[in-house]
């Protein structure tokens, strides 16, 4: 992970306005700055989301593995930040990004985490996978 | 709240993939389908869920109020759905959605609950409410 080049004072503002929760995690959606497309929801805790907003990286808290998880670290594909945004109770972001790698935020190799949709009773793929899944 | 025109074993299908917390919620991000802006992040359980999937209008749980929480019933702000998506660990959910009324999705009266971007030290507001506040 690159050194920061944001003060830490600069970091420390903008995480004043933010409500994490009783398990110490705010909600992360990642949104695909070229066309818009929500790739994934994950969970940041407070020294990741600090770090996303230094080093313009987006790295989540992985609940699974409890510990730091800087996305795309082994597959590549990690996500450079555009803009973050926080919604109106400070309890949720919402950040563009410029994937990177081969583009699949899903570890089961889509673009996105959300490649299946309701038609009828079943969820459906739509799509096909960008590479094979990875161990996250 | 009409009556619902979905066969309860659809419901009850797509119901079996979502795997609700320990809070017994999911989370899910509404974005609007005329534009493709993600406007609001709330959460589900398994009863809004289902009344969400079988009339097709945004029905979160209130964590706050700790109640089913029809957006929109008091401002007119409703959702209409017009497609559902999981994640690939179904714990979080994806719609596209017609707002009605006058649009606004957040209690602030904004479109999107997303209504503050970083800008160096500080999350500035972007654009202008639709209308005043509401009490949700």
């Amino acid at each position: 992970m690159s050194a920061s080049n944001v003060p830490p004072s600069e970091t420390d503002a903008l995480l004043a306005a933010v409500k994490f929760g009783s398990d110490g995690l705010v909600t992360a959606v990642a949104v695909d700055d070229r066309d818009g497309e929500v790739v994934m929801l994950a969970h940041m805790n407070r020294e990741s989301l600090a770090l996303t907003l230094a080093n313009g990286v987006m790295t989540y808290w992985s609940r699974s593995r409890k510990k730091l998880w800087l996305k795309g670290e082994t597959s590549g594909n990690t996500q450079k930040v555009v803009s973050a945004r926080i919604d109106c109770d400070g309890d949720a972001l919402l950040f563009r990004v410029l994937p990177q790698g081969v583009g699949a935020a899903c570890h089961e190799g889509y673009k996105s985490c959300f490649f299946r949709e309701r038609n009828g009773a079943a969820w459906e793929i739509q799509g096909k996978p960008l590479q094979p899944p990875d161990r996250m």
